[in-house]
């Protein structure tokens, strides 16, 4: 058994992964941190983590095997800096390794990067494209959850190269996607039965999406605009994804495109019919759904997933999973919870 | 046009207050008060009070006729002396002035008061059972806002002496009662989709319902066990009451008792069906639906108001009509918003 | 006062027409007609339309001066024929009138027109656009609710020519769009909580939205890529638009074109901060937010409705001032029900 | 591995039996029937089903070890009346085998049962009142949702003596309980954000509730008075039960009660804080908080379960657990999925 532990437990990506990791059948969860909670247990901040309770610590206490951080960025590489210098395999869920360009992390993120060196050999963890490296790396940068829908979406079409290199992602998120913390901003009663844009000059998933899917390009640099909103619901990611073919081809050559690309994909997954967020109620699944509109030659593509499975605790799995040699659906199988 | 102020508008029964005054024939709102807010626009607070906008000032600044307080309890009553003391006419949307007892108050609400003289003049505002003594005052405290369904719902069986003096109140409440305010608690992710039972030690709006109902009471007094729940609504309190009948009545003759006591009531209804909060959206009505449980010998009175209006703001209103001589109903005549 | 007649109340855009008239201090609401409800008292159906109640007939029982048809498409022509040849002042809140094009509307609609010859009299019923045609009309035709929203986004970039013809649509709508009637697929299990993309293969919306804004343009058709989503809420339309900019404008001038196109409009209103859809709520407004993006040359419109207010009811009400010369905004004047 | 049947797995109950035995690790799901989607694929009616899809048939098609029905009241039993004469050990989500008077079962349910000669032989499948009986029996009747939550919270304190012989029985519960057909009542629109109290004249989960608590009580009939509403939330039922102290008792030793009754149970759960629905969310806990008010002397207990699960298909699946003597928490051991 792999000796796991989380450092920042106690926000809703961290809560997520001690509920995926208690039922995983081949890691222990060893030692789980936080700051203000310090010194309380698991079950008294999160009363449903009750069968996997142990006491919350300043600092991961036991030695362990794995770390996850689930800390916010800069905070998240200066915790996770002595676990990497010691080769301790590491994934983080925050921002800080995810853009391979420190200028462009620097200007989004508005802080100096706490352990630049470190940024080269950590490899983006959307294992649909870089499964190889992933199984080769001791640092893995989780996605954002917004990028995993809008890469996953756009990636078959975008290496076909079928389409032009301008996207528009249009994404609407559970609430949950804003962290779990004091604020009026996300309470419930500004929120309920309500709906927004945000954002709207520039938000920093968006960089992540530019990286990853120009990597794929072979013309060069894909421009995305991305407008996320907030919609009245606890989890789940709709994206909605437009972009301008640049050749003709028909649904049927565009379904084989994205059944091709993601035959082999545990968890990416091209369905039948438009899909609902609700259908991947804390599973660690993507739904894509790619369509042609013939009248004005752009292609729709809708993705779905729960941002804090597969957009951010279910990743991590998925990638520790790949990182540790593991079977990949390890902790993983349960279905979605619906309705 | 009687010249109005709000002190605290930046709260939900603020805001409510000025969305309500606003379309009101009779009265100008001329002076708002905030706290961190002032000097802004109430439009940039609040984005729906755009046609409603005027400058937030720290003090009211404008000399008003007659002044509304939305604050917290304690600063309320301090805000609202000077005025009190000048003779202007005033309702406390604050639990200052409601209750007559003050070691009562002084032991619910941990806190000395700061203008206990002005107590005894102060009429509780509930007008379908003090009408008469509003009308004559210039100080009225404005019921809370599960009270207000509560008492409503079984003041006319208390009255009639046809039930024991003990009451369980089960009161189902919308998020918006918790205030407008950044916390953890209250927000979306948490409450979306759930609901729980809160302050079962007891609850600060018991003793209001305890010292009216127990004012209606020949056989002494009304004990009510109280339990609030919090519902995933933004709006609204629907209230089941039990109490044991003290004597045989047929469901007919509890439809007379309360159809008798409310027959002139312009917002207390007796209705032909179990009402649902979403009925009272907006508007200043409260719902009432008596049951006679023939099996075993308990009324059940179901009540549903929209809490931020009769419950708060709406019979602020109401209220400062009777205290003014102007039409009861001007201003609240907008139906509810539904669905 | 006029006497108004609503054929077909028991919808929710019927119910939340008898709402609005009701406090309409210029029209009586005399005659309510439903099928299946026919007989029932309006406050049976509605209990939130207990002060407005009157029996609903079969067939509209009193002579009327003004006639809503709130029927489905097809059925609504057929029963307002006969008020239309009587010279009866009428507004059909069905598609029925709003497609210039024959062929267009039997292709989508996949019905015969029960009668094309009234077609060329209606007017579309967007006073923004056309209010001038409205007054002169006997036939107005209500816009559809998704319509509304995204011509009211584009029509000032496209007549000021500063953006492609190429127009995306993503818009994202409460349930009560779907109407009122017995289905699993919008049942409160199915939708709560969830987010689903729908009509891929096209909506009846589109053709309205391609009419509208191609006849502002003068570059010929504006073709429209309109994809409808539906959000876990009652009420509400966030719309997103994008669209290329074909010259260079700022921010700044973006602002002036939208901020002179509605400068005189009651309703259409250019907001200073992104709106959310509960800052309209029960408001016959719609809030319009233009935001350029420097780095990918799109310019992003928000729009914000109540899909029953301002995309149903509210801008028929608005409609019928207009034609009976009555101050535009009466009975529309309340303000929206927040939070 | 035990092969299973599901009859009529269309409905909440039925598609959530598929998803738990789905990862169950000692049974094999082999055959799921339905009416009117019989030749669909189970993935067709549930897309989060994708994993477990098999072909729906019009009847149960393999020979089975095991028999689950999730048919409506009536019908169930006479679909279960062939397994039971064979000797198939069967489970009934339905009602027909719950209550041991036929008389009271006819008189609620308004039926014929149509296999009365059963009834004797079912055991009420509550683990935790029957354990022992299930072990031993062939046909298990499932609890409703509301008396699992009412019985487990009532039980400790009526067996231990120290209430009186009424209980009031208030209960939330979220719209998936109505179940999964065409209705407008349980339209989204018409129960968001909206609440109310329904079966005011008795609803037929109140006879399961006097049945079993009366048999607990050394002092006669249980009377309970039962009041269900609809919350605006998807699963989950907060109960919320009053009874009177019969005798002085401290806080501490009602706490000693209900953690003795509870001691080795895996499910039902005595927790230190007010329960919330969603900490149930997809488990098959059952979650208790009794407090003591002493100054109305009423002992209050607050339960929270997750409906389809402790409330219907995951007890099903605990008590098949115990039939076929299979560890009792296989299958059922994913955490809540919460937030």
């Amino acid at each position: 058994m792999t000796r796991v532990g989380i450092i920042n437990v106690t926000g809703y990506a961290g809560s997520e992964l001690a509920r995926i990791l208690h039922n995983h059948p081949d890691v222990d969860l060893v030692s789980v941190t936080g700051r203000s909670a310090a010194g309380k247990e698991l079950s008294e901040v999160f009363p449903h983590l009750r069968e996997a309770s142990m006491t919350i610590t300043p600092e991961i206490e036991e030695s362990v095997d794995f770390v996850f951080s689930a800390l916010p960025h800069a905070a998240s590489a200066e915790k996770l800096k002595p676990f990497i210098d010691d080769g301790v395999p590491a994934i983080d869920i925050s921002a800080d390794f995810r853009l391979k360009d420190l200028p462009t992390y620097e200007r989004w993120y508005k802080v100096e990067h706490p352990c630049p060196n470190h940024i080269e050999a950590a490899v983006y963890g959307l294992p649909e494209l870089h499964r190889s490296e992933i199984r080769q790396t001791k640092l893995v940068a989780n996605p954002g959850c917004f990028p995993t829908g809008t890469v996953l979406a756009m990636a078959p079409a975008v290496q076909a190269g079928i389409v032009e290199q301008k996207v528009i992602s249009d994404c609407k998120s559970g609430v949950s996607g804003a962290g779990r913390s004091a604020s009026m901003e996300y309470g419930f009663s500004e929120l309920n039965d309500n709906m927004l844009a945000y954002a709207l000059g520039g938000h920093r998933h968006e960089p992540e999406m530019t990286q990853e899917l120009s990597a794929l390009s072979s013309s060069g640099e894909v421009q995305v605009t991305f407008v996320p909103h907030l919609a009245p619901m606890t989890r789940g990611i709709l994206g909605t994804h437009y972009t301008t073919l640049s050749k003709e081809v028909t649904q049927a050559q565009v379904n084989d495109i994205y059944r091709d690309f993601y035959a082999d994909e545990p968890f990416a997954r091209v369905v039948p019919a438009p899909p609902a967020t609700k259908q991947t109620w804390g599973s660690n699944d993507c739904l894509l759904f790619p369509v042609v509109n013939e009248s004005t030659g752009i292609l729709v593509v809708v993705s779905a997933l729960d941002n804090l499975v597969k957009g951010a605790a279910g990743a991590g799995v998925q990638n520790m999973n790949i990182m540790l040699g593991l079977n990949e659906t390890a902790g993983l199988e349960a279905l979605p919870v619906y309705p």
